[in-house]
């Protein structure tokens, strides 16, 4: 992996104006954080916005729409979509780029600083454009080339949307036990923190790791009773928490 | 729940002399936080511990154990346990006590202050000790019944070793795309915050509950080609996420 960092030699930049297209939480949140010397802001604007004299128009917008929103621009800025999991080719036939924040973003806004950016550019010119943008708002940029972008933006659903359904499961299951989800917090807090700093091996503990299979027997038989709509989904995880095991024995 | 405090009837109470037994890494972290005017720790003592003059014996030991090493003690201390999946039955013929706390606890050891603990006493006395053991290493205790053990212990193990599972299975798909897990650390925290303070209908992002089926699909394909181990545990996620998604809806 290799990180971009801003290209001295364009240094000091011109003074971009971006138009944001699209309302909804990532457009808000990026016309909230793109501030600074380099870029003036233009939005976010709605779908029925008039041409506007922009360096760049950066959409906003569901997946579904980038094609149709892109064509609907006349030629001339640069087009760039902030979406993961899509390619280039739905900006033609503009000079494109993309820049994909690897954050969640809540009705609360987002917090971009730190975080990583999957960005991509048609032209070199528009890579260093998606760079920048994302370097602007606090972002660390890594070109995700366009058929990774698929695996790359699972991943994200992986370690993001479904530590959700995760969580929501534990707290469904502790409930039934008179236990509060303010009490799992701390727990996973930790083991968020045993993970981050000490890699899945060395952060996994529980019955699985240490093959008590009767414990994990009495855990299912929990599940099932109490909340059988989660029985496969705990036997999938108890399945890839054993495959995780074995190459902590192995690591 | 109801959180349970310190009696005041017995403040100040005596000292206590508690032998913790087991080595392991609980056994360690407990006679570590142990400290405090109200207990006196004795070890953590390995399995050839030799009777001693204690109020109290601690086993920290594997489940599978508990009953073994209870027998080997001459009746006369209070005798508890540490496991979250184990009744009480176990520590027969003692005045039995258990408390677990709800903590995960690696080779680096244990953050116990501000984290749940399951306790359960046979009497009111035995009850007591275990709530004064949790509040003295700084848990927050909660009385969980026998009946309802399994299902507390099943709700940690899905909040916090099946989430070790999940951030490695989206960190072996990123790593495919060519970004490091260090990129993920941002991400996995943020919605861990969203999660704690929003609930999870208003954590929950991305595609799935967007409806965005067509990004779904492709992920789906990117995890079946790049890391097919992972594709029950995929589509298993996918479907709890889509249950969580239209609760959200209704929400």
């Amino acid at each position: 992996m290799r990180e971009l960092e801003r290209d001295s030699s364009t240094d000091p930049p011109a003074c971009r104006r971006v138009a944001i297209i699209g309302r909804g939480r990532l457009g808000n949140a990026l016309a909230e954080a793109l501030t600074g010397p380099r870029f003036e802001v233009i939005g976010p604007l709605g779908r029925d916005w008039a041409p506007c004299n922009a360096d760049a128009v950066l959409l906003c917008v569901p997946d579904s729409e980038i094609a149709f929103a892109a064509s609907a621009i006349e030629p001339g800025p640069l087009v760039g979509h902030c979406s993961g999991a899509t390619g280039l080719s739905a900006l033609a036939p503009h000079e494109a780029f993309s820049m994909h924040p690897l954050m969640t973003v809540t009705e609360r806004g987002a917090r971009f600083d730190g975080a990583g950016a999957a960005v991509a550019g048609g032209t070199p010119r528009a890579l260093r454009l998606a760079t920048e943008l994302a370097l602007a708002v606090g972002l660390r940029p890594v070109e995700i080339a366009d058929h990774d972008r698929a695996a790359y933006h699972a991943a994200a659903s992986i370690a993001s949307n479904f530590l959700v359904t995760l969580e929501a499961a534990a707290e469904r299951l502790a409930a039934t036990a008179g236990v509060n989800r303010e009490l799992l917090v701390a727990l996973v807090r930790a083991t968020i923190d045993n993970w981050a700093s000490l890699g899945p091996e060395q952060a996994l503990t529980g019955p699985v790791v240490r093959g008590d299979t009767a414990t994990v027997a009495r855990q299912r038989a929990a599940v099932a009773e109490r909340a059988p709509e989660l029985l496969s989904l705990f036997d999938a995880l108890t399945d890839a928490t054993r495959s995780l095991a074995s190459e902590k024995v192995l690591a």
